[in-house]
């Protein structure tokens, strides 16, 4: 039994992201690939939808320009033939600031021979934001919500 | 083949939060349930973990009394034998304000004999803040991250 895509990748991506190593990776992407990081793209202009390879291996530069992995923790993990989806708690360096960033990630990825053919992150934007801000946003409670 | 456990969980769930019909979806849950629905517990008290059926139970009823579900897309989804998972968008709408609020949420669920024993959901939570805020926050473009 040959390996899931999804480990490939995970590993590629990882390499790509703390050492610079895009050959791997790259060699692991479709040329038709579909791309979506939802959260605010005003304040990390590398989120955001991407169609085809050059433009999703640009956003993984800018996410090893970025950050760094220190580590994560795999929740809850799916996997099918050409499929897998998990959730996963990353502990992240952002390396302008040198701050340590914990993030709570779901993402859906499809995979064609091997390479990824589309993939969603849906991320905790909210905390992404206060952790990358530094400070909490102060946020009325909804009334009828109490 | 029966049906799979997710999609008599998902009408149960859908029935109680819209016609505040609790028989169903109380049947459909273990004992020892244990719930995360990870976001801005400050601005949301029904957000955060919970574990046991009462519990979760309480939950739903106070999604049900802010909440009407106008449609839902699932865009994602796999499925295992006591699993699944999914990313879906949700068209609500707010009870007290009559505003509509659309949301990308990320699920993970796992049942024993039919029944939920754990969920976590993730949700796009900036986006819900400033939907529920009903303006934009406005956020610095982090330098480094141009």
């Amino acid at each position: 039994m040959t390996e899931h895509s999804l480990w490939r990748f995970s590993r590629a991506l990882h390499r790509a992201i703390n050492d610079r190593h895009f050959e791997d990776i790259e060699a692991l992407i479709d040329e038709d690939v579909e791309w979506a990081l939802y959260g605010p793209i005003d304040m990390f202009p590398f989120l955001g939808a991407r169609q085809g390879k050059d433009a999703v291996l640009d956003v993984i530069r800018q996410l090893a320009d970025n950050f760094h992995v220190r580590r994560f923790d795999r929740e809850s993990i799916m996997l099918g033939v050409d499929s897998a989806a998990s959730m996963l708690r990353y502990s992240l360096t952002a390396l302008d600031s040198n701050k340590p960033i914990s993030l709570r990630i779901a993402h859906f990825a499809q995979f064609r021979d091997g390479r990824l053919l589309n993939l969603r992150i849906l991320v905790d934007s909210f905390d992404l934001v206060e952790q990358a801000l530094g400070r909490p946003l102060h946020l009325p409670k909804i009334a009828s919500f109490a």
